[in-house]
Protein backbone atom coordinates (compact mmCIF):
# COMPACT_ATOMS: atom_id res chain seq x y z
CA UNK A 1 0.00 0.00 0.00
CA UNK A 2 1.39 3.63 -1.36
CA UNK A 3 1.13 6.04 0.84
CA UNK A 4 1.54 10.00 0.43
CA UNK A 5 3.90 11.85 3.03
CA UNK A 6 4.22 15.87 3.37
CA UNK A 7 7.22 17.86 4.89
CA UNK A 8 6.82 21.49 4.27
CA UNK A 9 7.68 24.80 5.87
CA UNK A 10 4.93 27.85 6.02
CA UNK A 11 4.74 31.02 7.43
CA UNK A 12 3.08 32.07 10.52
CA UNK A 13 0.02 32.92 8.23
CA UNK A 14 0.34 29.83 6.12
CA UNK A 15 2.43 30.92 3.26
CA UNK A 16 4.55 28.35 1.22
CA UNK A 17 6.06 30.97 -0.99
CA UNK A 18 5.30 35.05 -1.56
CA UNK A 19 3.28 35.61 -4.98
CA UNK A 20 5.91 35.75 -7.26
CA UNK A 21 7.29 32.24 -5.44
CA UNK A 22 10.26 34.11 -3.23
CA UNK A 23 11.66 32.04 -0.58
CA UNK A 24 14.45 34.17 0.66
CA UNK A 25 12.13 34.72 4.33
CA UNK A 26 13.15 30.97 4.23
CA UNK A 27 17.21 31.44 3.90
CA UNK A 28 17.98 32.10 7.87
CA UNK A 29 16.91 28.69 8.67
CA UNK A 30 18.39 27.16 6.11
CA UNK A 31 21.65 27.53 6.63
CA UNK A 32 21.83 27.10 10.23
CA UNK A 33 23.14 24.14 12.30
CA UNK A 34 19.90 23.24 13.75
CA UNK A 35 18.76 19.41 11.94
CA UNK A 36 15.13 20.00 10.68
CA UNK A 37 14.85 16.22 10.04
CA UNK A 38 14.33 17.02 6.22
CA UNK A 39 17.34 14.39 5.17
CA UNK A 40 15.94 11.63 7.60
CA UNK A 41 12.20 12.15 6.09
CA UNK A 42 13.53 12.53 2.42
CA UNK A 43 16.10 9.27 2.62
CA UNK A 44 12.61 6.93 4.13
CA UNK A 45 11.17 7.75 0.57
CA UNK A 46 10.77 6.09 -2.54
CA UNK A 47 10.62 9.09 -4.25
CA UNK A 48 8.94 12.99 -5.28
CA UNK A 49 6.05 13.84 -6.54
CA UNK A 50 5.95 17.30 -7.53
CA UNK A 51 4.92 20.47 -9.71
CA UNK A 52 5.97 21.95 -13.03
CA UNK A 53 6.40 25.17 -10.71
CA UNK A 54 8.69 23.27 -8.76
CA UNK A 55 10.43 21.29 -11.11
CA UNK A 56 11.53 24.43 -12.58
CA UNK A 57 12.33 26.06 -10.03
CA UNK A 58 14.91 23.14 -9.10
CA UNK A 59 16.73 22.55 -12.45
CA UNK A 60 17.51 26.83 -11.99
CA UNK A 61 19.58 25.40 -9.09
CA UNK A 62 23.37 24.54 -10.30
CA UNK A 63 22.85 20.63 -8.30
CA UNK A 64 19.82 18.13 -8.54
CA UNK A 65 18.76 17.72 -4.78
CA UNK A 66 17.77 14.45 -5.42
CA UNK A 67 19.04 10.74 -6.10
CA UNK A 68 15.55 8.77 -5.36
CA UNK A 69 13.16 8.87 -8.66
CA UNK A 70 11.10 12.57 -9.28
CA UNK A 71 7.85 12.40 -11.01
CA UNK A 72 6.61 15.60 -12.04
CA UNK A 73 3.29 16.41 -12.63
CA UNK A 74 2.89 18.33 -15.87
CA UNK A 75 0.60 18.12 -18.91
CA UNK A 76 3.28 20.30 -20.86
CA UNK A 77 6.20 18.97 -20.33
CA UNK A 78 4.47 15.26 -20.29
CA UNK A 79 3.72 15.95 -24.03
CA UNK A 80 7.40 17.65 -24.63
CA UNK A 81 9.69 16.22 -21.82
CA UNK A 82 12.77 18.76 -21.60
CA UNK A 83 15.64 16.74 -23.09
CA UNK A 84 17.95 17.75 -19.87
CA UNK A 85 16.14 16.40 -17.76
CA UNK A 86 18.20 14.91 -14.74
CA UNK A 87 18.33 10.64 -14.62
CA UNK A 88 15.69 9.13 -12.94
CA UNK A 89 13.03 12.17 -13.41
CA UNK A 90 9.56 11.89 -15.31
CA UNK A 91 6.86 13.46 -16.21
CA UNK A 92 3.33 12.46 -16.41
CA UNK A 93 -0.30 14.25 -16.94
CA UNK A 94 -2.02 11.46 -14.75
CA UNK A 95 -4.67 11.85 -12.18
CA UNK A 96 -2.90 11.46 -8.25
CA UNK A 97 -5.06 8.14 -8.02
CA UNK A 98 -3.41 6.92 -11.03
CA UNK A 99 0.07 8.21 -10.52
CA UNK A 100 0.24 6.59 -6.86
CA UNK A 101 -1.17 3.14 -8.18
CA UNK A 102 1.25 2.95 -10.96
CA UNK A 103 3.93 3.81 -8.33
CA UNK A 104 2.43 1.49 -6.51
CA UNK A 105 2.43 -0.97 -8.84
CA UNK A 106 6.20 0.03 -9.34
CA UNK A 107 7.20 -0.71 -5.47
CA UNK A 108 6.64 2.41 -4.00
CA UNK A 109 5.43 2.57 -0.37
CA UNK A 110 6.05 6.04 0.54
CA UNK A 111 5.79 9.07 -1.73
CA UNK A 112 7.15 12.76 -0.57
CA UNK A 113 4.76 14.88 -2.15
CA UNK A 114 5.66 18.39 -2.63
CA UNK A 115 4.39 22.31 -3.46
CA UNK A 116 1.43 23.50 -2.42
CA UNK A 117 -1.33 22.47 -5.17
CA UNK A 118 -0.02 19.03 -5.58
CA UNK A 119 -0.71 18.18 -1.66
CA UNK A 120 -4.14 20.14 -1.82
CA UNK A 121 -4.92 17.85 -4.82
CA UNK A 122 -3.44 14.59 -3.33
CA UNK A 123 -5.35 15.66 -0.10
CA UNK A 124 -8.32 16.25 -1.84
CA UNK A 125 -8.13 12.93 -3.03
CA UNK A 126 -7.01 11.27 0.63
CA UNK A 127 -3.60 10.00 -0.55
CA UNK A 128 -2.29 12.09 2.39
CA UNK A 129 -1.07 10.07 5.39
CA UNK A 130 0.68 12.59 7.34
CA UNK A 131 2.27 15.92 7.13
CA UNK A 132 5.22 17.45 8.56
CA UNK A 133 4.64 21.01 8.86
CA UNK A 134 7.07 23.72 10.09
CA UNK A 135 5.88 26.85 11.25
CA UNK A 136 8.34 30.25 10.45
CA UNK A 137 8.25 33.32 12.71
CA UNK A 138 7.31 35.39 10.40
CA UNK A 139 3.73 37.00 8.49
CA UNK A 140 4.20 37.40 4.76
CA UNK A 141 0.87 39.20 4.25
CA UNK A 142 0.52 37.57 1.32
CA UNK A 143 1.99 34.44 -1.09
CA UNK A 144 0.68 31.09 -2.33
CA UNK A 145 -1.02 29.35 0.57
CA UNK A 146 -0.36 25.92 1.71
CA UNK A 147 -4.00 24.99 1.44
CA UNK A 148 -6.98 24.97 -0.47
CA UNK A 149 -10.32 24.78 -0.62
CA UNK A 150 -11.98 21.26 0.10
CA UNK A 151 -15.56 19.62 -0.11
CA UNK A 152 -15.44 18.82 3.36
CA UNK A 153 -14.01 19.51 6.76
CA UNK A 154 -10.76 17.28 7.41
CA UNK A 155 -9.55 16.41 10.84
CA UNK A 156 -5.89 15.26 11.09
CA UNK A 157 -4.81 13.71 14.23
CA UNK A 158 -1.67 15.87 15.85
CA UNK A 159 0.98 13.34 16.62
CA UNK A 160 4.28 15.55 17.78
CA UNK A 161 5.31 19.23 18.20
CA UNK A 162 8.82 20.18 18.16
CA UNK A 163 10.16 23.26 18.27
CA UNK A 164 13.63 24.92 17.75
CA UNK A 165 15.81 27.56 19.39
CA UNK A 166 15.51 29.10 16.08
CA UNK A 167 12.03 30.32 16.62
CA UNK A 168 10.68 27.21 14.36
CA UNK A 169 7.74 25.26 15.56
CA UNK A 170 7.41 21.61 13.22
CA UNK A 171 4.26 19.70 13.82
CA UNK A 172 3.30 15.74 12.56
CA UNK A 173 0.06 15.35 11.61
CA UNK A 174 -1.52 11.91 10.64
CA UNK A 175 -4.57 12.12 7.91
CA UNK A 176 -5.85 8.82 8.48
CA UNK A 177 -6.44 6.49 5.67
CA UNK A 178 -5.40 6.86 2.25
CA UNK A 179 -6.66 5.60 -1.23
CA UNK B 1 2.75 52.19 27.91
CA UNK B 2 -0.55 50.12 26.75
CA UNK B 3 -0.13 46.91 24.44
CA UNK B 4 -2.16 44.39 22.36
CA UNK B 5 -2.19 40.92 23.33
CA UNK B 6 -4.06 38.28 21.13
CA UNK B 7 -4.92 34.79 22.54
CA UNK B 8 -7.15 33.10 19.60
CA UNK B 9 -7.85 29.42 17.93
CA UNK B 10 -7.25 28.55 13.94
CA UNK B 11 -8.08 25.61 12.31
CA UNK B 12 -4.63 24.22 10.58
CA UNK B 13 -5.64 26.41 7.33
CA UNK B 14 -5.71 29.44 9.23
CA UNK B 15 -9.44 30.38 10.24
CA UNK B 16 -10.99 31.76 12.83
CA UNK B 17 -13.73 30.79 11.87
CA UNK B 18 -16.46 29.00 8.56
CA UNK B 19 -17.56 31.10 5.95
CA UNK B 20 -20.86 32.01 7.89
CA UNK B 21 -19.07 32.63 11.17
CA UNK B 22 -19.79 29.09 12.73
CA UNK B 23 -17.49 28.14 15.06
CA UNK B 24 -19.16 24.32 15.34
CA UNK B 25 -15.40 22.64 14.66
CA UNK B 26 -13.70 24.48 18.31
CA UNK B 27 -17.09 22.43 20.14
CA UNK B 28 -14.71 19.66 20.88
CA UNK B 29 -11.60 21.26 22.26
CA UNK B 30 -14.13 23.82 24.41
CA UNK B 31 -16.06 21.42 26.44
CA UNK B 32 -13.12 19.45 27.91
CA UNK B 33 -10.97 19.00 30.94
CA UNK B 34 -7.77 20.69 29.48
CA UNK B 35 -6.83 24.55 30.94
CA UNK B 36 -5.68 26.05 27.51
CA UNK B 37 -4.53 29.02 29.46
CA UNK B 38 -7.63 31.35 28.53
CA UNK B 39 -8.79 32.01 32.28
CA UNK B 40 -5.63 33.00 33.26
CA UNK B 41 -4.88 35.17 29.89
CA UNK B 42 -8.18 37.30 30.29
CA UNK B 43 -7.39 37.70 34.34
CA UNK B 44 -4.41 39.44 33.30
CA UNK B 45 -5.76 41.95 30.87
CA UNK B 46 -7.05 45.18 31.75
CA UNK B 47 -10.22 44.82 29.05
CA UNK B 48 -11.05 43.85 25.21
CA UNK B 49 -10.87 45.57 22.29
CA UNK B 50 -13.31 43.79 19.37
CA UNK B 51 -15.54 44.24 16.35
CA UNK B 52 -19.54 44.46 15.99
CA UNK B 53 -19.16 40.87 14.56
CA UNK B 54 -18.06 39.45 18.09
CA UNK B 55 -19.86 41.69 20.23
CA UNK B 56 -23.28 40.92 18.34
CA UNK B 57 -22.26 36.90 18.47
CA UNK B 58 -21.68 37.07 22.39
CA UNK B 59 -24.91 38.82 22.59
CA UNK B 60 -26.52 36.39 21.11
CA UNK B 61 -25.41 34.17 23.95
CA UNK B 62 -27.04 34.25 27.33
CA UNK B 63 -24.25 35.15 29.42
CA UNK B 64 -22.42 37.89 28.91
CA UNK B 65 -18.85 36.49 29.52
CA UNK B 66 -16.62 39.44 30.44
CA UNK B 67 -16.58 41.15 33.75
CA UNK B 68 -13.59 43.64 32.51
CA UNK B 69 -14.39 46.62 30.28
CA UNK B 70 -15.02 45.94 26.67
CA UNK B 71 -14.82 48.32 23.70
CA UNK B 72 -16.78 47.51 20.51
CA UNK B 73 -15.39 49.17 17.74
CA UNK B 74 -18.42 49.91 15.28
CA UNK B 75 -18.95 53.00 13.47
CA UNK B 76 -22.60 51.81 13.48
CA UNK B 77 -22.81 51.18 16.89
CA UNK B 78 -20.82 54.25 17.84
CA UNK B 79 -23.87 56.43 16.39
CA UNK B 80 -26.43 54.30 17.69
CA UNK B 81 -25.20 52.35 21.24
CA UNK B 82 -27.87 49.63 21.77
CA UNK B 83 -30.23 50.53 24.87
CA UNK B 84 -29.70 46.18 26.06
CA UNK B 85 -25.10 47.06 26.61
CA UNK B 86 -24.29 45.14 29.12
CA UNK B 87 -22.30 47.45 31.22
CA UNK B 88 -18.77 48.09 31.20
CA UNK B 89 -19.81 47.81 27.26
CA UNK B 90 -19.00 50.96 25.11
CA UNK B 91 -19.06 51.71 21.66
CA UNK B 92 -16.33 53.93 19.11
CA UNK B 93 -15.46 54.46 15.87
CA UNK B 94 -11.74 55.59 16.53
CA UNK B 95 -9.09 54.46 15.17
CA UNK B 96 -6.77 51.68 16.20
CA UNK B 97 -4.11 54.08 17.81
CA UNK B 98 -6.55 56.57 19.19
CA UNK B 99 -7.96 54.24 21.02
CA UNK B 100 -4.76 52.65 22.29
CA UNK B 101 -4.04 55.65 23.24
CA UNK B 102 -7.53 56.98 24.90
CA UNK B 103 -7.55 53.48 27.00
CA UNK B 104 -3.31 54.25 28.16
CA UNK B 105 -5.05 57.36 29.65
CA UNK B 106 -7.37 55.87 31.38
CA UNK B 107 -5.00 53.28 33.09
CA UNK B 108 -5.23 50.46 30.90
CA UNK B 109 -1.75 48.42 30.23
CA UNK B 110 -2.75 45.96 28.36
CA UNK B 111 -5.40 45.30 26.12
CA UNK B 112 -6.81 41.80 24.87
CA UNK B 113 -7.21 42.81 21.06
CA UNK B 114 -10.21 40.13 19.47
CA UNK B 115 -11.47 39.20 16.35
CA UNK B 116 -9.88 38.83 13.04
CA UNK B 117 -9.84 41.83 11.30
CA UNK B 118 -9.73 43.62 14.62
CA UNK B 119 -6.47 42.21 15.46
CA UNK B 120 -5.22 42.40 11.51
CA UNK B 121 -5.70 46.28 12.12
CA UNK B 122 -3.99 46.55 15.25
CA UNK B 123 -0.72 43.98 13.72
CA UNK B 124 -0.83 46.79 10.58
CA UNK B 125 -0.37 49.85 13.19
CA UNK B 126 1.95 48.11 15.25
CA UNK B 127 0.00 47.54 18.56
CA UNK B 128 0.32 44.05 19.61
CA UNK B 129 2.85 43.15 21.88
CA UNK B 130 2.45 39.41 21.82
CA UNK B 131 -0.06 36.29 20.24
CA UNK B 132 -1.00 33.17 21.63
CA UNK B 133 -2.16 31.04 18.62
CA UNK B 134 -4.23 27.94 19.49
CA UNK B 135 -3.52 25.71 16.31
CA UNK B 136 -7.09 22.89 15.96
CA UNK B 137 -5.72 19.93 13.89
CA UNK B 138 -8.53 20.51 11.64
CA UNK B 139 -8.73 21.80 7.90
CA UNK B 140 -11.79 23.85 6.97
CA UNK B 141 -11.46 23.96 3.76
CA UNK B 142 -12.79 27.99 3.82
CA UNK B 143 -13.31 30.48 6.32
CA UNK B 144 -12.44 33.84 7.82
CA UNK B 145 -8.61 34.11 8.02
CA UNK B 146 -6.83 35.27 11.13
CA UNK B 147 -4.55 37.08 9.41
CA UNK B 148 -4.71 39.64 6.45
CA UNK B 149 -2.57 41.63 4.11
CA UNK B 150 0.45 43.39 5.27
CA UNK B 151 2.44 46.20 4.20
CA UNK B 152 5.95 44.82 5.04
CA UNK B 153 6.75 41.32 6.29
CA UNK B 154 6.52 41.09 9.93
CA UNK B 155 9.03 38.76 11.93
CA UNK B 156 8.19 37.95 15.47
CA UNK B 157 9.52 35.84 18.16
CA UNK B 158 8.64 32.22 19.16
CA UNK B 159 8.45 32.36 22.72
CA UNK B 160 7.19 28.62 23.46
CA UNK B 161 5.29 26.25 21.96
CA UNK B 162 2.82 23.28 24.15
CA UNK B 163 0.80 20.83 22.86
CA UNK B 164 -2.47 19.11 24.67
CA UNK B 165 -3.43 15.30 24.51
CA UNK B 166 -7.15 16.59 22.34
CA UNK B 167 -4.38 17.99 19.57
CA UNK B 168 -4.12 21.35 20.20
CA UNK B 169 -1.12 22.92 19.76
CA UNK B 170 -0.66 26.52 21.41
CA UNK B 171 2.23 28.87 20.10
CA UNK B 172 3.31 32.44 21.55
CA UNK B 173 4.92 34.81 19.76
CA UNK B 174 6.00 38.42 20.52
CA UNK B 175 5.81 40.51 17.63
CA UNK B 176 8.03 43.39 18.90
CA UNK B 177 7.49 47.16 19.57
CA UNK B 178 4.06 48.53 20.56
CA UNK B 179 3.18 51.94 19.58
Amino acid sequence: MISGHVFIATSLDGYIARPDGDLDWLQPYSEGEEDHGYEAFVANMDGVIMGRGSYEKLRQMNLWPYDVPVVVMSRQLSKHPPEDAPDGVWFTDGSPRAIMAGLERGGWRRAYVDGGQIIQSFLRDGLIADMIITRVPVLLGAGRPLFGALDRTLRVSHVETRSFPSGLVQSRYAVGQTA
